[in-house]
């Protein structure tokens, strides 16, 4: 099969890689001509992904952030294979399915909106690997054109079980970024917060692991993540609500010093996180 | 040497098996005879630690929860060794140095504040591990007749080495208080916190390492952790009211869409991780 993949950082470079390394023709651009360059010198690629090959692509996949994604597929509409998979690889759906879903079809093309569960706090194609999605989930929010194709599912589910993929979750872009917001978005911004104590500074020595856990994803990518949180206001807003609204519950029992009532808060907390554990 | 160790759960119960392990002589005492049958049955003790046995002790380690840990202290002062240590493991200070040190000194023997750094999220002589202090740090809190006697100093942090620790912190138990309220506390309410999101039950499939870090320890023991934290209420409701002013702010500008102001939040919190790392 013949891959299309743009955008060659941590994502697409390791997209490239384990598409090369599961035996597809990989084709590949990046604004950098330098990424691009080192990307062909090492084989992650076999060639360029331009106007003209785009068109011998089975499938596109396109790691870029959410606009950049949208203004690529806009920009390329007559290119893309007639009955191809377009794939985009971003943190959210809804702004970008709803931007491209209806001008895909118009154009003969599948647009299937995609969100690998994998990645670090590094960035850039030196961090990519070929083992990054390996056992990851991957969820899919196809049209409901090819959601209601058993066939067309299957495919979409064999090609990424072929690069590495632990499952391949189907859902709606709406489903998607309103779990997202919890699952991740929501755990971002509390690392960032975290770390912000003053007490933060001199933390060496009284360090256990609760604490390494808490800030991990505080170093992140602000552009990115500015980008994925604004275009999820509404999921993530709701969910930073919940969590405040929790946390001082917590504060006024402990401020009351109300054992009981602190007691019966943590039991809960245990409680939910066994069931969870058990769905 | 002969060490004595008073409760014998995750802690006392790991304390037990790594001073075998290093070749000390074991004495254990346990409120229940059954946990106390089984660890003599696995030679982790090699008797039993009583009034009578008290005495032989250089070192007593009390591994109960605050509140019992200074009770065994004041009804024993009579039969700890003149001259011995009697070290706590509690994970605040202030409420049990303030409650025992000056009648230790009264009673002869040298009291010190101790909280290994280490633990996991389960319970119980049976996950107590002879390896669970390996490479852990130990923060003790000795009283200033101790510290400034720097012979002291050392026979304590040989005895810790000795035991597998990779390093031993000297502190204040005010210091040690408000250190553990932000880098163990705070996350242990949150991670219970975060747990309460009606989100939780369908994070199947949408659950990266984000979300796994940040509710881990919502699995606690709330008997112990509604102890610690009423304990410590002046240091933790501080460090819970920081988060929330955090979380808050961020909120704040995810709901006015002010992107900028979110990317500046955002830049912050990791090049405060950053500096906090190099530290």
């Amino acid at each position: 099969m013949t891959v299309g993949i743009v955008g060659l950082g941590l994502i697409g470079g390791s997209f490239a890689k384990s598409a090369k390394e599961f035996g597809h023709t990989v084709l590949g651009f990046d604004l950098s001509e330098q990424t691009y360059l080192e990307a062909k010198l090492f084989s992650t690629v076999d060639g360029v992904l331009d106007n003209a090959s785009l068109g011998k692509c089975e499938v596109v996949l396109i790691a870029l952030y959410p606009s950049a994604a949208v203004r690529y597929i806009q920009e390329h509409l007559a290119y893309f294979k007639k009955g191809g998979f377009v794939i985009d690889c971003c943190g959210i759906k809804r702004v970008v399915c709803d931007a491209v879903q209806s001008i895909a079809d118009e154009n003969g093309f599948m647009f299937i909106g995609g969100h690998p569960m994998a990645g670090t706090q590094f960035t850039g194609f030196k961090h990519s690997r070929s083992t990054l999605f390996k056992n990851a989930p991957i969820i899919l929010t196809p049209p409901d054109s090819v959601s209601s194709d058993i066939l067309m599912l299957e495919r979409l589910k064999q090609f990424f079980i072929g690069l590495g993929f632990g499952s391949v979750i189907f859902t709606s872009p709406s489903e998607h970024d309103k779990m997202i917001a919890y699952t991740s978005q929501l755990a971002h911004i509390l690392s960032s917060a975290y770390i912000k104590s003053p007490s933060a500074m001199g933390h060496k020595g009284f360090s256990a692991g609760s604490y390494k856990d808490m800030t991990r994803v505080a170093r992140l990518n602000e552009d990115m993540w500015t980008e994925l949180f604004m275009d999820n206001r509404d999921y993530l807003s709701a969910e930073l609500g919940i969590l405040i609204d929790n946390l001082t519950e917590y504060k006024s029992v402990v401020d009351s010093g109300d054992k009981a009532a602190l007691h019966t808060l943590l039991r809960e907390g245990k409680e939910i996180k066994e069931r969870v554990e058990r769905s």
